[in-house]
């Protein structure tokens, strides 16, 4: 199997996307090809000892920024990083593509590029989302790319977001629930009602509306919802559990005693932070295109762009968009019975 | 000034109700008139030492309950603690109801006995959220009333939580924020970019979209959203808080060191618990409609009742409602120029 790694993507790149691919290349027996400026990327590679046959540059003149305009990025800058990564995937010359860049123009790029899955009418971001205390995840689509939704598309993702738990994840007949504002199937927006009765006529182990209050405990496998509370739920995770350790931090910082105890607690600490820390589980699949491409943290660093390349190959190995694909004609009959 | 207390509502009710309303009647000059089941309510009320003059019970022989469909409950529980309590406020026999029950009951009795301000198409709910170490909150409107919204509405929750921060909570020239998820004002929604150009044209300190990651270091004053994504946040942030506590204190007793560490930061941990205790913040006015009410937590202790009611007073003192109205007229011209 051969990995495209976006060399040029995200905060830190080239530098830390070159060592995770290095990283990574020692743990798997796959090809890895980094795609970007040939000479930046291999001034990198020069730092490390790996090896060489199984690590492989090839260039491009051009980098899609975050400050980019995604579909005119995608559509002008034809020698980028991205546009080439995802062409060699279309192309059958790698079978996955990752990246830290631009989450419009990956979005952007599948479409344009490989195309949606025949049957799927948008493809969503699935992030997963740790479990705290419990080592496992849940898997949160849409995570971004679909700020508004119909019903057909929350259960498209409820669909894709299971094979892919059941497939990549390994979990067995994963649990679906929607993301709502109370258990009760009348609670919510007029399209999470129409959801939910979508949800509840499908073959999906479908356990109703999911309160955000019980999503950090693992209420189910798949946390179904719109790409705009998607967001909002991943970024204010992040954004809470780091106010949270930082005022730890602080508080036990402060004093004589405190600074003792934290002393002896530094082991349970770092036990803490780790739970939060993104770089552990890999990155978001871009499911409903034809191909499997992953997307990392924008600020991702070498330990994450190594587990996202090695959680990635799954993906690409089973086969997620042929399932998805079968499972699509089964949709249509629930949307066209409502 | 008189207080109402809804003696009924709640998880513990009427028990923690009237613990509350003694404690606070301890720290006001105020009359605090608790309504519900006579018998019921005095015989908690005998287990204290109390003035009798401060605290009256107005009897009311039925409840609306947590089951109870908010609009058919205040139609045809019109002895209920809750009615009774709203409707006393409308006669001037009150300054202020406060209330932990049935939040649904509790808006429609709001919009069907004392009806919305002139001009406010959609009240909301207005919540403090913690500003974590700081000490400090920002308002999150709406966080639980409308969960489809216009922007026109997004912009009343925006006018009328700047008024209730800058009158009751003292914030001199509050600054407002929209939650979205990008802070470029093309982000979001139709309706989310729609409003970015209302706030834009307001006399609102308006600093612009605000991402979910930033609202736990307290980005703005006033958080404006619709209630189905103030909801999310709220409760997102309680589970979440309450997830990472219990992770703590797992990780903190297991193991010799790990307990002797956490015997010295015992203080410590009690702080950081305490800045996410609702039950310090008071509780979340119903902004818009014609008259002062506040809902509580449900599973409200009696500190939580008693911050509610000594932290409403100021609400009931400072003329909001007027405010509210006054300012309505000059919405309207924003709205139109449109």
């Amino acid at each position: 199997m051969k990995i495209v790694v976006d060399g040029m993507g995200g905060d830190h790149a080239p530098l830390e996307l070159v060592k995770g691919a290095v990283e990574a290349s020692a743990l798997t027996e796959h090809q890895i090809i980094l795609v970007g400026d040939e000479s930046k990327i291999n001034s990198e590679l020069e730092k490390y000892k790996y090896n060489k046959e199984k690590i492989t540059v090839v260039h491009a003149s051009e980098v899609i920024s975050n400050e980019d305009a995604p579909v005119k990025a995608v559509r002008t800058k034809l020698d980028s990083s991205m546009v080439k990564g995802i062409n060699m995937v279309k192309n059958g010359e790698a079978d996955l593509f990752v990246s830290a860049g631009n989450t419009g123009a990956i979005m952007a790029a599948g479409l344009f590029i490989l195309g949606r899955i025949q049957g799927i009418d948008r493809p969503a971001i699935a992030s997963t989302y740790p479990i705290l205390g419990n080592g496992g995840v849940s898997l949160l689509v849409d995570s971004g790319a679909n700020s508004e939704c119909k019903p057909n598309n929350l259960l498209e993702f409820a669909t894709m977001g299971s094979i892919y738990m059941e497939k990549v994840l390994n979990i067995k007949e994963p649990t679906v629930g929607l993301v709502n504002i109370g258990t009760e199937e009348t609670k919510g927006t007029t399209v999470l009602k129409a959801t939910y009765e979508l949800l509840s006529k499908s073959k999906l182990r479908f356990v109703g509306n999911v309160e955000a209050r019980e999503i950090p405990k693992g209420a189910c496998d798949v946390l179904v919802c719109d790409g705009f509370v998607g967001n909002i739920i991943l970024k204010l995770t992040e954004g809470l559990a780091m106010s949270i350790l930082k005022l730890l931090k602080n508080k036990f910082t402060s004093g004589m005693i405190p600074k003792m105890g934290a002393l002896l607690l530094a082991g349970k600490l770092k036990e803490l932070k780790s739970e939060f820390d993104y770089s552990e589980y890999g990155g978001a699949p871009i499911l409903g295109v034809k191909g499997a491409l992953v997307k990392m943290h924008g600020s991702s660093n070498a330990t994450a762009v190594k587990n996202t390349i090695l959680k990635g190959i799954p993906y690409a190995e089973t086969n997620v968009v042929q399932m998805i694909q079968n499972s699509v004609l089964e949709l249509e009959e629930i949307i066209i019975s409502e």
